[in-house]
């Protein structure tokens, strides 16, 4: 494999796609950086998700190629919070993370080798200047990922800053309890599959018939290998393409059928074999 | 015109914009084949339609550059589904086409000259080590897809296949029994033009009115040369930008308006002339 | 910073992302220009939406690259309606919009400095055979614009109009009255933020406590240097990143608490100090 010419920039964001703020982002970008390629993770973060976002991030970041990621999803636009570059501990694929220190990246810098280098993007020779401060993606991430890709050294970008300072991620652990497994809804896709903060080891001390309960519902799955497995309706535990347990029925949605949202709580318990 | 530098991918699938899938596989495509450019057909095809996915794609393929079509609509993922690399015929443009063989790829193959060779995606030294078996975009059609940029001979992606025994699409044709052609929805664009399976010399039976008939309702209809040439509310019957019959409205939505859905059958018969 | 090896073309457009047409135009511009970057702005503008493409490509471009604009909200296509190239004065960066000549491209032509030179895409060794007359972006407007960074001159494309012909956008300008401020809501975001078209200088007869009337709506509000500066509620009145007033609130949608569309009027009066 040949070692790409220029540094590729992957880009997440709660932008959407609607307007145009992702196309501008990147217009900045190219004028910039005009050989960087852009890679486009997802836009449509819910606004303002950071835990979804950085759930998304930290499930893509070892899929990227090296150079630069750039997060947005920035609830505080415009207020004192810290803007960040966090270069990581990879050697073999060396990782910039761009974005607000509001834990979006936390997650994705622990799974790329952790920090080596942090600074607060203070140096506005590296803004745009701009009429307000709302479009801090325009004005001063966007900017700071090019230049990291046209050769400017991290520690230009503005002061450095102690990586033990960043604010962390909030992922939350499950639980297991005798022969019960309480995990959390980390993210439910499009096709409806519910992935669990839960290890297929975690659920040794379960049997081949579960019972799933998330708020009312009470449901009996079995353990599946994908989900062609399953009957229609049949509710499966399936590890995902990630290597966590993931609540899936065949060609629909388990999500709408237990009613689940991201970040809802879930129980899994031993079921009884007929 | 200069010849590219660097194969393309096209790149359709069901995978949606909301969920990082999409840009997964391009930070996998670009670690293999970093100067291999995307190009992305849609990524909105309803999930799990195989012949929504397989008529776009066949519009689609005389537009596309020379390299990889990427299609990825796999109900049947982790199951022992076939997965496969299909080389055509055209030298002009040559074209390898990868995806699942469940009739999501042949009409656009049958549109490019047909296959020449296949082979079945069986060769794991090609795959990424995956956790799970339920993200074959990411662990070996999109691997495929960057590897034959990269000049990796087809041969090399797994064992060949005959290419007689890849599966067909399922394309209705329409049927002209005395003065009525009998005629399926297509495609319904975000317009709400409605794409019949239905060419303008299979309507050379029917008069300048014509009357459309799909499910409960009934209405009158006019051949047009394009929208803008129907009064408002007016029923027109446009030759379309691919060559095939549609049912339309100026500024409106015709899809609406008959309540039609793709796969319909819509009927169309001589109008009374007044 | 080095100059581009080859020119960008930002394409925006109402065509969605679901149907298949972005990325058959990508696949026209590869096959003629196969090292053009593309970037997309948007392509959600909806149907028919000439004001608010017009916008969002005023918003839009002085942050594009130097390069090719393609912009492609066309409700009027297959008609005898114009479709034209027009290059701008910017010397420093070098622009040429692509499209209908309908108003969509007008205000971002003023933007950049206005037209030096016009053609009308008459020539048709430059378009595309095609069956029908109903896609104007991928057989006429999407060639242009590839042609155009190959090195091929205006003039080639067809017979040269005069700028003072082309068709203006409608932007309307807001009334200041008394200590009265009439506008209109130029864009809600996807935030809900309504941009109004009222500069900050604009407000300068108006006290800290302002009165926003919109319909039958009305409610007091406060100046505000960013979204996180208000209480959960407050209506807050912000410069935004263009520089132009937009009403927001806090992490809500300012454009649902005051059922706002785009076009509506909105009154910004003095309110009583408490």
């Amino acid at each position: 494999l040949s070692a790409p010419r220029h540094q590729t920039i992957s880009f997440l964001s709660d932008y959407g796609l609607v307007d145009e703020f992702v196309g501008v982002v990147k217009g900045v970008i190219r004028r910039i950086s005009p050989h960087a390629p852009v890679i486009d993770i997802t836009h449509d973060i819910a606004p303002y998700d950071i835990r979804g976002g950085g759930l998304a991030l930290a499930r893509s970041v070892q899929y990227l190629p090296a150079g630069v990621v750039l997060g947005i999803v920035d609830p505080a636009v415009g207020t004192d919070r810290r803007l960040v570059a966090v270069e990581t501990n990879d050697d073999d694929r060396p990782l910039t993370l761009v974005g607000p220190d509001n834990g979006l990246l936390a997650s994705a810098v622990a799974m790329s080798g952790g920090a080596r280098r942090a600074v607060s993007l203070t140096n506005t020779e590296y803004h745009l200047p701009a009429p307000g401060s709302t479009f801090a993606g325009r004005d001063v991430l966007g900017p700071a990922a090019a230049y990291l890709t046209t050769g400017v050294d991290l520690a230009n970008l503005g002061e450095q800053v102690d990586p033990l300072s960043l604010l962390p991620g909030v992922l939350g652990l499950c639980r297991v309890e005798d022969d019960r497994v309480e995990g959390e809804v980390l993210w439910i896709d499009r096709f409806g599959n519910a992935q669990l903060n839960v290890g297929p080891e975690e659920m040794e001390g379960l049997g081949e018939r579960i019972v799933v309960r998330a708020g009312h519902i009470v449901r009996p799955a079995v353990r599946a290998g994908n989900y062609a497995e399953l009957n229609t309706g049949q509710l499966g535990l399936v590890v995902d393409s990630y290597g966590l347990v993931a609540v899936v029925l065949n060609r629909r949605s388990a999500g709408e059928e237990l009613q689940l949202a991201e970040g809802d709580r879930i129980t899994l318990e031993p079921g009884e074999d007929t």
